[in-house]
């Protein structure tokens, strides 16, 4: 089931003996051709080097070749010395694969802190084999990430192929993000980007494990036209299905989670409320743990909503559950058994429909559980 | 050590069966004279009919004479009747005192989506006797709080004493936060509103457990004048020393916490910033595990403050915990043990300078812990 990149992309990854426990932690994703792209990246003001570094390539418009990540040092709160070593991983990159530094993005994720060992990166990038596949690449990128994240689309021909890492934890650290969806469509650059931000919008943007944003978050789409042109619209649906999936593969894959949990906010003022209200039921430590119990406590959803700042008469609003109503105005006589039952599962839904208008949006979230404080607190030192 | 209320003021209690375990649940506070009052209550738009009913209240801007609560039944999400029991309750009291109902304040916290029993509460009024003391009202507030928050002060020989609830659960419920001070000085109602909101913007709004704000949150201040006039900066620093300290109490009684985490930030460039970075600190799940394995994972505070919103450079900004100078621009070679060790405390402070201003704030929270997700996964069903 290896996943074959879109056409003139290539791969690779390799032990450079970042991470602890020897595992990948070094990657290149290299494309033959020079590629428009498009970048959100996080709006932590303690944002790392890599982040600093991006968002001027981001601004220089010009097109990007290769991409090169770390994972098991963020090379963040690092000082000055930081960015120094964060240009170093650029040029060595640049070296390995005969390109100029400016058209290699960085992208690092790991313990923060701690100065990159950029001799380790020296040393491993000589070694990464190339391939057209997204596997060691996916595989390297991770934390502790339980499993690699590998989503794909065909859009008329033209090929989308997404890989993310999501919330791991590696001392002293936070969840780090990171999405990098490649093509062969040919976009024009500005097109990219104006569609891009509105995908990540509605799918990145709304996956929240514990609220807590990363200094090294960031979403890559790199097009770089091998395959051709493509009708916009179904192109954008497409990076669209597969951000969603990556989102939804990183919010299952939340620390400690047991459950995916996916919010549906339908008949908001705005599109933009709807995704706030779905957030913040998704982000709800009490709905969270309420979840993980299996227990239908819709006052813990319609409390949430209440704090959401979306619009809504809690006399009108409906709170579906796993299909059954539980609330409309006031709370509905559900069986209270039965419903708890159906949380019993891998992926639980709540439906709110607001019914103040037509907005419509999601949220991506998981169940809170023991583990999640352990792995936080307990197993960190 | 009973604390007597300030002149001109009564309180009492009784059982009158709306808690399932029998323990008081209902509570009167009556001032002998008109009193000037100041209120806030959540922004929820879920809010409970008490609340709907407190704001028109307040916007009358009449005196008050009184506030009659009920624990164990939140009286929210019950529909149209819920705005019907809830006026009823304060007719009830009203007669019981012999007062017009818009003299009386109506509070409820407990279960949510269940009918308020009226006439539990009916019965229960007349057998309330009213002391001089606090005692009984400062128990039969609380729903799972482990202990009464009572704190006094005294300013120029008048009386400040407050009494408050904090987070507890009860199911299907959420965290609610009451707070009623009561002051036998003199001040004019104009300047009391003023003076209370920002003392309420300084400490309880401060308070974060678990991020969820409850439909029945509110925080009051009654001044009957009974002792006379006092210097009104005396004054609003004795009232901020007492809701300092109700704040603090409720933070450190948070569910499931084992210890209180006190966060001092300095140097912002608005007081609103400090504030809100000390806010951002102290509700950041990653922090709190942390907080509560004992390990001094600054990278986790910095990521929080990069969240705030509030402005710093990463490259100057000082990071100091129970008083040892974790970072300041990039780490310090501090003793991880030494400074695991203490943390092992009741009370943690986190103290930051942004270096970037004059604005100060602090913010109030708790360890989050296993116990936090048990208890209301868990044990609420």
């Amino acid at each position: 089931m290896a996943v074959r990149l879109p056409r003139g992309f290539r791969a690779g990854a390799t032990r450079a003996g970042i991470k602890p426990s020897g595992r990948p932690d070094l990657a290149l994703l290299v494309s033959g051709l020079p590629a428009a792209w498009a970048y959100a990246a996080t709006q932590n003001r303690a944002a790392a080097p890599s982040i600093h570094r991006g968002r001027a390539l981001y601004a220089s418009g010009k097109p990007l070749r290769a991409v090169v990540v770390n994972a098991g040092n963020a090379n963040c709160a690092t000082g000055e010395r930081g960015y120094e070593d964060d240009r170093r991983m650029a040029e060595l990159a640049a070296l390995r694969l005969g390109l100029s530094p400016e058209e290699v993005l960085t992208a690092s994720t790991g313990v923060i802190g701690v100065p990159l060992p950029v001799e380790k990166i020296a040393k491993g990038l000589p070694e990464i084999g190339l391939t057209p596949f997204a596997e060691a690449f996916a595989e390297a990128i991770l934390t502790t990430d339980t499993r690699p994240k590998v989503a794909e689309a065909e859009v008329a021909g033209a090929r989308i192929v997404g890989l993310a890492k999501g919330s791991g934890m590696i001392h002293p650290n936070m969840a780090t993000m990171l999405a990098f969806l490649v093509t062969d469509a040919l976009v024009p650059q500005e097109a990219l980007r104006a569609g891009w931000r509105r995908v990540v919008e509605r799918t990145f943007n709304q996956v929240t494990v514990d609220g807590d944003t990363s200094t090294n978050d960031l979403a890559l789409l790199m097009a770089n036209g091998a395959y051709g042109e493509v009708p916009l619209k179904a192109f954008f649906e497409g990076v669209e299905a597969v951000a969603q999936e990556l989102a939804r593969m990183i919010a299952r894959d939340g620390e400690g989670a047991t459950k995916l949990m996916v919010v549906r906010v339908v008949g908001a003022a705005t599109e933009e409320e709807a995704r706030r209200a779905a957030r913040a039921i998704a982000g709800s430590a009490l709905w969270k743990s309420a979840l993980y119990g299996n227990d239908p406590n819709w006052g813990r959803i319609l409390a949430a909503l209440g704090n959401s700042g979306a619009r809504f008469d809690p006399l009108r609003v409906r709170i579906v559950l796993q299909g059954i109503p539980l609330y409309e105005g006031a709370v509905l006589p559900f069986d209270r058994e039965e419903a708890g039952q159906a949380m019993r599962a891998e992926e639980v839904e709540v439906l709110v429909d607001l019914r103040e208008g037509q907005g419509a949006g999601e949220a991506y979230g998981c169940d809170l559980t023991e583990d999640y404080v352990r792995i936080n607190a307990l197993y960190t030192t």
